[in-house]
C-alpha cells in the first residue's frame, strides 16, 4: 500500500491518517476535503502529506471515505468510477444499510468494504483527529463476501494492525443495533442537555450545581449536528423504535413515581445495575 | 477539631476521613455503620481509627452524617440530642429540604449545617472512597443562617481547606435546580441501560457494538438503588417535573423525526451545543 487518499480530513479521517502515517511513514497520504481551511489544517498537523482531487484517486491504494453519511451515500459511486481495478474504497459511516444499497450494483462493488469504526470523541475536523483512536475498538464489516478477496484481506490487516477487533454483521443488522448502543445514546444526551438549559435560563445555576455526573451524562451533546442530523434521518425507523421504547420506560418510571410504587423504582435500578458486568466487558 | 464521627463509612463519608486525616493526621476519625463489614473495611483502609458508638457522640467535634437520604432525615435528630453545645453536625445528601425541616424546631438547630458537597462517582462503600474528591468542586450550604456562627465559621474553613467552593442557597431552590443537574441525568441513563439491556438479550451484541459515547452516557446505570430511591422519593415533585420535560422534549424530538422535520433537528442539536460553553465553565 503505497498511496491512500482520504476523502473528509476530520475527526475519523484525519485520526486514520495519522495512524497510517505511524505504521508505515512510506505511506503517501492525499487529502480531499470540501473545506480548504480543513485541508490546510489536515497538511499543517501532519495528517495529510498533500491536498488532491478526486481526479487523482485513479492512483489510489486505498480511498477511505469519511464524510456524513448523506453525502457518502453519493459520493460513493463516483469515487467507484474513478478508481482503479486495485483500488479499495472503504466507507467508517454510522450506518451501513443505506451505503451498501446504493452500490449493489455498481460494476465496481467488489472494490468497496462497508465499514464501521466504532470509536470517535464529541470533537469534528482535523484539529480534533487523534493518534491511536482506533486501539482496542470494534470495527464492524457488512458484506464482506461482496468485496474481492484480495483487498478485503488487505484491508483488515490494516484495521488488525491498527489494533481493532474485527466483527462482522449484515447492514441491516448493523443499522439497528447501533441504533440502541449509539444513535440512541446521542438523542438522550441531546435532550437532557436541552431540558437543563431551557430551564436552567441563568447558566450559573448550572455552573454551580454540576457535577461530572451531568457532565458525562451530556457529554454527547457537544456533538456535531453537521454529521448526526444525517445519520438520524437515513436511519429513521430504526431511530424512532429506540426513542419509542425510551420514551415508554421513562413514562412507565414516572408513573411508578407518580404512584409512589418506590419498590419497583428500586427494582428498575437494581436490574438495569447489570450494565456495569456489560460494560466491564466491553472497555 | 480533634474527633470527627463519620456516620455511614461509604464513598462520601469515607473520601471525607480520607481527606481530614490528610489535613491533619492529629485528628481523630471515629466510625458509625450499620454495616460491620463497612466498618471493618473502612478501619482497614485508613479511612476511621476507631469504630465507635451513638453514645460517644458527646465527644465529638463534627459529625459527618453521610447515609441514605431517607435515613439521614430521622437519624440527624437523634444525633442533636446527643452532641455537645460545641459539637457541629453535618450532612452530606442530595436533597435539603426534608432534613432542613426535620429538624426546624430541635433544640440544637444551630448545631447543624445542612451541605451537598457534589462529588461523587457511580460506586459504593468504603472500598469506593478516594482522597481528593472534593478538590475543586462545589458545596452547597443551606440555611447557613439558622447555624452558629462559630460553628459554620469552623465548618466552612474545613471545606475551604479540602479545596471546595462554596455556594449558599435556599433548600427549595437546592432541590429544584438538582433535580435537573442530577436527578434527570440519573434517571436518563437507567432508562438508556434498560432500554438497551431489553432489546439486546444477546449481550454479545452490546459488548461489540457499544463504544466511549454509550459507556459515558450510561455510566451512571451503576449508581447504588439503595442510594437513589430515597432521594427520587424525598424529592419526588421536582424530579417528575423534570422527567415531564426530558419526555416532552423526546417526543418533540421523535415526532420531528417521523416528520421528516431534519432542519428543526439540526436546530436542536444545534442550540444544545451551547452545553460545551456551560461545561468549560464548570470542569
Amino acid at each position: 500500500m503505497d498511496k491512500v487518499y482520504i476523502i473528509g480530513v476530520g475527526l475519523i479521517g484525519g485520526s486514520l491518517g495519522l495512524d497510517i502515517k505511524s505504521l508505515n511513514s512510506a505511506i503517501q497520504i492525499y487529502g480531499i476535503d470540501a473545506s480548504e481551511t480543513h485541508l490546510d489544517q489536515a497538511l499543517e498537523l501532519g495528517i495529510i502529506d498533500m491536498k488532491a482531487d478526486y481526479e487523482d484517486l485513479i492512483n489510489a491504494d486505498l480511498v477511505i471515505l469519511a464524510i456524513p453519511v448523506d453525502t457518502a451515500v453519493t459520493t460513493l459511486p463516483i469515487v467507484l468510477d474513478k478508481i482503479s481495478d486495485d483500488t479499495t474504497v472503504i466507507d467508517v459511516g454510522s450506518n451501513k444499510l443505506a451505503i451498501c444499497n446504493a452500490v449493489a450494483d455498481h460494476p465496481r462493488r467488489r472494490n468497496y468494504l462497508a465499514t464501521h469504526p466504532i470509536a470517535g470523541t464529541e470533537f469534528t475536523g482535523p484539529k480534533a483527529a487523534i493518534k491511536g483512536l482506533f486501539e482496542k475498538k470494534t470495527n464492524i464489516i457488512c458484506e464482506v463476501e461482496k468485496t474481492a478477496f484480495k483487498l478485503q484481506e488487505k484491508t483488515l490487516k490494516l484495521f488488525t494492525d491498527l489494533g481493532m477487533r474485527i466483527r462482522y454483521m449484515n447492514p441491516e443488522a448493523h443499522d439497528k443495533h447501533i441504533a440502541y448502543v449509539s444513535h440512541l445514546s446521542h438523542i438522550s444526551s441531546f435532550m437532557l442537555g436541552k431540558t437543563v438549559i431551557e430551564k436552567e435560563k441563568n447558566e450559573r445555576d448550572i455552573f454551580d450545581m454540576a457535577g461530572s455526573g451531568f457532565e458525562s451524562t451530556v457529554r454527547l451533546a457537544k456533538s456535531s449536528p453537521e454529521m448526526w442530523t444525517p445519520i438520524f434521518k437515513q436511519n429513521k425507523s430504526n431511530v424512532i423504535e429506540t426513542l419509542d421504547e425510551y420514551i415508554n420506560n421513562l413514562k412507565k418510571f414516572k408513573s411508578l413515581m407518580e404512584s409512589d410504587q418506590f419498590d419497583d423504582i428500586y427494582m428498575e435500578m437494581k436490574n438495569t445495575n447489570r450494565i456495569k458486568e456489560i460494560l466491564n466487558g466491553i472497555l
